[in-house]
């Protein structure tokens, strides 16, 4: 018998009685994160269902549950995106090796991680009954770069499409796979395929385009906080952290619970490199040709790696309400099949109710599992709020609801669940994003001499606020000796005259370092 | 100064006055349809703004406008998935080539069309500096196949998802790009990349998986008849012209303006081939191991295609409004800044009645662009509805209504403005339906003799219903004489003794013949 619709259908099987519960997913031997937190995320990433390695080196398979956040924040920065007037197209994945090399430093930066392609065709190998080899008749006469970021081939695009002012602003984005055959890989934070969104925008005036690079790591500073409860600390990073073929690159940086840093998005001032690499001017309205002005920006799948490393536990992962594939989940507790009927009824009720509020919410109806099965798997999959409903609670018209950030219960009348469920899934949202705020502030560390610097790094670890000299020889050695990076330089710090941590020399303004993913 | 909002924004540029016109998108030179079905097909798409050829052979830029029809086509499909269970994950874009060998079948069907990655790293070129080169060094110990279709990667994956009938079914879906390298292109129709989503089901029995494949060729020709407003028969494939390692392909085939077949999707019963090549088992309630069924099934945006040749004319694009990136259009005409102003208020009015009704509308508030351009561009990219508001209707309390399908116009009063939009979408898109219906119903000719056949193959073109011998000889002679193939074998079609078209042989039903895209 088919079983599509088992999200929405309360369809009973009477096997219930005999089931053996699979204890796959309840395995609760996670590693804890004090033990070993890079051990603590790779497990969790795998036994949450979020996603598993593939058979390609350094590929990741992204599991439904995983898809299923992801896809929420996919649904949010595109709003977002389309608010402020972009709009979605699509590019191709390959990119002529011509093309590729057009814009040098671009180029030079990608060239060493870029997956090729130099043939069309497989044949039966002569050698290997049954086996496949590359067609050596079938070379490319040029090579195909598979894109690890779409620059080269949209410009060159964007070259057909831009004649006049009238033709800009262009305003638009790709969601899209890319490639960067990256050697050491970890799920979602670095891995040789991975998804995201790239921006690529062109404009008639350089102000207009840095307000445009400005305005869009705006918007993922805004994504962050609101919806992955994620805060994160706006700036600029240094010339030698900044996109290859990029003028000016903005960033959002967030703080791990182990106390390093992670880039969650960038966003680029490219100034004319690219309009003149790829020779796209415009005429301007006194008539008058020129290279017109751009910016790209990206967040990719990486995200998933912050959200999960802002707010998980030693019991799996936490979610903020705004990105969990479903908020509520119901799990009934019966004994026989007239209990299971009756609690579906309730729970009918409750998810109609819940509904009506934009709340999300599934019912845990598996026959094949037990509760403590479920609950356990809840818990580890981050489902922010539990509803478990059993026979005494039909006759005393309450359910037992558990939030899974403080793991705590509470017995609640039907008659308010809806209130309730509501005003908690709000206090989650905002009690996840004030903890990693006062996480991040009790790791935000201003130090004024490198010894400071090395022991505020070794021991507590986080953003050290420090002055810097500007050079990249400092940063350099800086980073060669503690392995720590200028995360960015803080677009809303104050102005404050000092010396260099480093060298001594003086510094006009404070930068924010730290070891980093 | 930045522009970002101006879909959502009035904003008033004071140059309106000394505006020239831009006609690039004006040029009314379409090749017509009884002149060159196909030069007509490939100029509108391009002129249409929907797509473009790439840099890369037999690769397509989509542009914007076709990127939001093809988002409306994702949203409808995605949800109709969802609604039966189906989840979305991703797996990786690249096929080790010994997974890609394992199933015989499918490997074969794919294997001389794919492109194959074989080095991961470029580098400089020392013969020509600032050029790059393929590093010698870097070849891949195993190549990867660019996914032409991911059964091989993900049946591999499978392997690993699956230990006993619990973890049935598996109701998977993913929205990727794949790769086919066609030698012959056209714009969405064959494209070298293409997107498309491919649905991947493993099941514990026969039965349920047949019923999954049916199933989801229904729900495709759902979607084709209620949202492209497409008439589709549903049928299945002939053995020759099956998917590459099924069992049974179920299909939808659509009749193009031009007397042409199209297959617009496709759901394939794979039996337990991808099990057994995978080594996919699962212990069943019983405890005995058994192969898992599978079904994959798929659309893309080849649909894209079929939408454009179903209802457009020698004027451009018509669109079903329940596909249309905007429903309804507001064009401006004015003399003077005072009267834009005043019609912008009204139109502000009018969008906010509109989308109150879920209607989607654009404003068309380019000061950029005279309203005959915009009249023309409206027209060619197949708006279903376009409203005027000149200051004459300010004071009549009108608008000027016109449809794009029939190209008529009324005058409408502002009090019933939004119940008569309302009407007309959707007596349009039933419109559109029942003009395709017809038009199809027309073009079904039943045959009885081998000369019929041919006479109205070359006279009428269409689809041709006759009798066949059910031998894979005859259907390919007839194919090889007259290039037409067998469609479908419909699946609601009444048996009917007769004599094959081709070799007077016994045949027990009608199958559908026509020369195809």
């Amino acid at each position: 018998s088919q079983k599509y619709l088992v999200l929405s259908k309360l369809t009973y099987n009477a096997l219930s009685s005999i089931v053996v519960p699979n204890y796959k997913i309840m395995s609760k031997n996670l590693t804890s994160r004090s033990e070993d937190y890079s051990k603590w995320y790779n497990e969790l990433v795998v036994k949450a269902d979020l996603a598993e390695n593939s058979a390609v080196r350094g590929c990741m398979v992204i599991k439904p549950y995983g898809y299923a956040i992801w896809e929420k924040m996919q649904a949010e920065l595109d709003r977002m995106f389309k608010e402020t007037g972009h709009q979605n197209a699509y590019f191709p994945l390959f990119v002529p090796k011509s093309l590729f090399e057009a814009e040098e430093k671009n180029a030079e930066g990608f060239a060493k991680e870029c997956a090729v392609v130099t043939h069309y065709r497989l044949q039966n190998d002569p050698d290997n009954p049954g086996k496949l080899r590359v067609d050596p008749n079938a070379k490319l006469e040029e090579e195909l770069v598979v894109r690890p970021t779409s620059e080269a081939i949209i410009w060159n695009t964007f070259k057909g499409w831009v004649q006049s002012y009238r033709d800009l602003p262009l305003l638009i984005n790709q969601w899209a796979n890319v490639v960067r055959w990256e050697m050491r890989t970890r799920l979602f934070l670095r891995t040789a395929e991975f998804l995201w969104q790239e921006g690529h925008t062109a404009h008639a005036t350089k102000s207009e385009a840095v307000a445009e690079a400005k305005q869009m790591n705006k918007i993922y500073a805004s994504f962050a906080e609101n919806f992955m409860a994620m805060p994160v600390i706006q700036g600029l990073k240094t010339e030698s952290e900044r996109f290859a073929g990029a003028e000016d690159t903005y960033c959002i940086e967030a703080l791990m619970q182990d106390g390093k840093a992670l880039q969650a998005g960038t966003s680029h001032f490219l100034g004319q490199n690219f309009a003149k690499a790829f020779d796209v001017k415009f005429a301007n309205n006194e008539g008058k040709q020129d290279y017109v002005w751009a910016t790209s920006w990206g967040v990719s799948t990486r995200l998933m790696g912050a959200l999960i490393m802002t707010h998980s536990d030693d019991k799996g992962l936490v979610l903020p309400p705004n990105l969990a594939p479903y908020q509520v989940v119901i799990v009934p507790i019966y004994k026989n099949d007239e209990q299971f009927a009756e609690i579906s009824k309730q729970a009918e009720t409750i998810m109609q109710s819940l509904r009506s509020q934009d709340i999300t919410v599934k019912f845990d109806n598996r026959t094949t599992q037990r509760p403590g099965h479920k609950f356990a798997q809840h818990e580890l999959q981050g489902v922010p709020l539990r509803i478990a409903i059993g026979p005494k609670d039909l006759e005393s018209g309450t359910v037992e609801l558990a939030r899974r950030d403080i793991l705590t219960k509470e017995l609640v009348t039907l008659n308010s669940l809806t209130t309730t469920v509501k005003g908690l899934l709000e206090e989650i949202q905002n009690s996840l994003f004030q903890n990693a705020l006062d996480f991040r502030a009790d790791h935000i560390t201003k130090v004024e001499t490198f010894e400071e610097f090395k022991t505020v790094l070794e021991e507590k670890a986080g953003f050290i606020s420090a002055h810097w000299d500007g050079s990249a020889e400092t940063e350099d050695k800086i980073k060669e000796i503690t392995k720590a990076s200028i995360r960015c330089i803080p677009i809303d710090s104050k102005l404050e005259s000092g010396l260099c941590v480093f060298s001594g020399k003086p510094s006009k303004q404070r930068v924010i370092f730290a070891k980093a993913y």
